[in-house]
């Protein structure tokens, strides 16, 4: 009882670091993107999170944590409407459900997790995509692809009964690739910005707040405290203490190589890539957190940061106008957090790196399909992109009629 | 001894996490008023903190957790000046005060409750209400009225004692009603600011900086995991993890909610709406936190945020200018709160209901009478509205001499 | 094994809370200068915790915490590359490191701290350092001097081995001294910024971003939560409670005498005294947070507020130019919170004030002259100081060629 008390009490801090890591994404995401869409994107991410957590108590923690049933094979789970507790005969909640933590918390922590693949997408498609499409992708994808594709590892599904396990501790794929699949299909469906590719030539759009940005990403680094740590699923003192460590050892060596490939690439100290190594480097370690060294996290993490600035290079090269660098942190990185399981720390092996890749192909082939058919529904019947006018204008006179700093005398671009 | 450690951590965090709070109050309020007005207002929010916490070791702490002695009638504890923690035999802590937490955590989780009630008023006063009388204003509230109403309830008193006893778990009422019904007397006292009731038409008077605003509700959010999970007063995994539950439930319904409801009445994405029906919810939900199911939490916090929407509309059209919402949030969903303990949830009777009742109108008529009478009397003497010119150049420039952009061109208004 | 998971959880979260102070830090550095050098000031802030927690890892932590090997005289631990953990005879981590936390938690806890250090000296030449030399300063001062000085009594050296052991708790001298030292030389060497005193006259240079710097303030009060409740050790319930009462009480007392002082010297509710004066008692309570009573705190934290006021204006009149007032808080306060351990609080007496004067000069010799042949070695090679073209167009544009805020329009100056 006194270890399930400090173990639930970690796991609801954890939570509630989750859940602060949305201020995280909403102020990088408005603070890397022009002041006309701020509100737009706020609206998207306070969706996100409220509906994402509905959806996940309505249908989506019992489609990733099936029963299995009759379907033993592991692929899709049972829909349950709702949530129900585990009670004793007294009808007191049954706290031999797990040592780590009660049902509720259980539930929370999960769900908070679910909202962040949506997230993930809203930075790719900000500054252009209607509001109205991206809240039915939303739906669809928090309340039922996330789950099912969650499900297959984390639920005990198909990729955790491979004969060497897929392994992915805390969601370099399960959550950060998953979001970043469908970011990757939603630039290529919506299509650029009016003004990112003129000539052939890459024109930067810059970020109208980058105080804010900066905030978010150190943020978000205090929230993956939370997201690592409380994958543990308990607090037991070796594993959460080995995880925290190899995060922030990550997240500074992801920081530190971005900002010296960058410099040296382009001759200047860029503070977004600084930010974006930071995060790629969290990303990466995200998969292996609590099986590595801190060698191996500083490894991990700052080949991610490396990894970041060609991505980003290599993403704008191919015409793909991804305004946040999304998939280039939560995609490229999340696969090579993935697949470094195979390769660094305690699980390093041929047969592992291998379960790493068919784990990584089950999830691109699934969220690539399921996504490109929302997205591309979506695109044939009411539209995903908002007029040029309105994208000229911005989305939040246009769509929400509001302006983010009515006090201020802004540019026009 | 362990056991009380746990429970020790859970009740320090949630107080850190109540004391973040006033980061998302002063988000919140500057975010939805000029930026002329700015440096008063987080004048005003550091000044309730610093001064609402020493008022509270020097009178308040005593005053709400009375020991009642000869005043057994439970309406008015005894003052008595300062801390005095109960010591053992050796002269160390006595840590069989309480199972959940020691006298020093007592104090500073409950002291960090106190300076919230000013903030509500803080809010509905703000860009024209002078800041001496806010501050002997604040002292008064903050020192007395909030502690003797408090006692009635958290500390035993009278309301503890019905046959029935009310219920209000975190707050509701007892924190949330009692600003509210303070705001309320405040914005009839000091009417509406210049320009926002022109020849009969209400005008939209817009908040300055959306981006902190949005921060400042999703931090507000993030404190009430301790607003709430704290008030269970120790780390009992069962409550403190179905509390956490249903106030994210509740947080979540009221936002969809009212942004279904003004989407629907107003044909436009409110991203205002849609963040103060998140705050709805979660005042909703307080008074019964740890009594309700998942499913009646989404019920209240959706109700909640449906009355926001309502009252917004109400509270404007009985030309009340409360410039961020605070008597539709704290005061009406505070009331719907409470009195929804004795409809939803384990404790719902007809008796309880009747003591909800009971409970919310002795709240009333006590802050009601307080608030008229402190904010009367100074407005009788030295005044509490600035001067026409002071309101149309900012507060900022009169009262402090300070700009808060001084580097960015502004706009006049 | 219950209570050690417990310390380490409470551990755990207060490494996540001092990591967040440099989020507050960076608010505030920002928001008390102007726009035009945001991004310099943002990229030093994420070049200090990413590059700091790597040192830390390397050279620190062995540094900080040595065995002392054949060094028997406790000046300079020896020098042993990266971490290694306390193993069991089956090669888990051992447990019986310390009761309070494992080895992983201790070197991040400590990790967090010791970017701090130079977090201090970048508020300090803001606006006018080159960046690489405060690159260079900051990997040679959070590297090697904060550790080897931190060792001295942290780690068991010759100021712990006093026959009336100097005393710090938390790190008024160790932290913020260290820090402090290094902003007064380097304020001296680089000189004031252009236009700071003009015709011996004190010019004001309004900060850019008030808000934010308000934020700062507090989420450098909720850091403190970490930073004193966590230099505890572990999670005893007295001495972490009674912390944190000590350390909001002295923040609390800070803030209000600084205010007050404020306003009858200079007829003026000023906003960033108030502020100041809450970081002032922060620092004042730190090095004696768990050793004082309430009263204590709220003495030690008054007095540390009143001094704010007085340095700020005499820094001012010596022609020192500290853009933040991190002199004032932190070395001024920090003096005066390691010598009030002597005056306030279980342990004073004349022997103790005597350890702290030895102590508070012991720092003072050694960072004066470490940070003194740093700072002038680069000044005398490559140059601390920008040109002055490049100081008033702002660092942003010349060593980073990037905009903070290229959305709104911005005034010169």
């Amino acid at each position: 009882m006194e270890l399930l008390t400090t173990n639930n009490v970690w796991m609801m801090i954890c939570t509630a670091l989750v859940f602060f890591m949305h201020t995280g994404f909403a102020f990088l995401e408005i603070g890397l993107t022009r002041q006309k869409n701020t509100i737009n994107i706020l609206f998207k991410n306070i969706f996100i999170i409220t509906v994402g957590l509905l959806l996940y108590a309505f249908v989506g923690f019992n489609l990733m944590y099936p029963t299995w049933g009759a379907n033993a094979s592991g692929y899709l789970g049972d829909f349950v409407f709702g949530l129900s507790s585990p009670l004793t005969a007294e009808g007191t909640l049954d706290l031999a459900y797990n040592e780590g933590y009660t049902y509720w918390t259980d539930f929370l922590f999960q769900g908070m997790f679910a909202a962040t693949a949506a997230t993930i997408v809203s930075g790719a498609v900000a500054e252009r995509m209607k509001i109205g499409p991206f809240m039915i992708f939303t739906i669809l994808y928090v309340g039922f692809v996330y789950p099912i594709a969650g499900s297959w590892k984390w639920g005990g599904g198909f990729l955790d009964q491979l004969s060497t396990p897929f392994y992915d501790f805390a969601g370099s794929t399960l959550v950060h690739s998953v979001g970043g699949w469908a970011a990757l299909v939603a630039v290529c469906l919506l299509g650029s910005r009016i003004g990112k590719f003129k000539n052939g030539k890459i024109q930067a759009i810059p970020g109208h707040n980058i105080p804010l940005a900066t905030a978010g990403v150190l943020i978000l680094w205090l929230g993956w405290f939370g997201f690592n740590g409380g994958s543990v699923l308990s607090a037991d003192p070796t594993l959460t203490s080995l995880t925290l460590v190899t995060t922030c050892l990550a997240a500074a060596a992801g920081g530190v190589v971005a900002a010296l490939v960058s410099t040296f690439m382009y001759k200047n100290l860029d503070l977004t890539m600084f930010l974006n190594g930071i995060l790629g480097g969290l990303v990466g370690i995200t998969a292996g957190a609590d099986q590595m060294s801190p060698t191996d996290a500083i490894l991990i993490g700052g080949i991610a940061g490396a990894l970041i600035v060609f991505a980003v290079s290599l993403i704008d090269k191919l015409k793909l106008d991804d305004p946040v660098g999304a998939i280039a942190v939560h995609l490229v990185c999340g696969i090579w957090g993935t697949l470094a399981v195979g390769i660094f720390g305690k699980l390093a092996s041929g047969a592992q790196f291998l379960s790493q890749l068919i784990g990584v192909a089950c999830y691109a082939v699934f969220c690539l399909i399921t996504s490109f058919i929302i997205i591309f529904a979506l695109k044939k019947t009411i539209g995903i992109r908002v007029s040029e006018k309105e994208e000229l204008e911005g989305l939040d006179a246009h769509e929400h009629g509001m302006d983010a700093y009515p006090d201020f005398r802004l540019n026009e671009h």
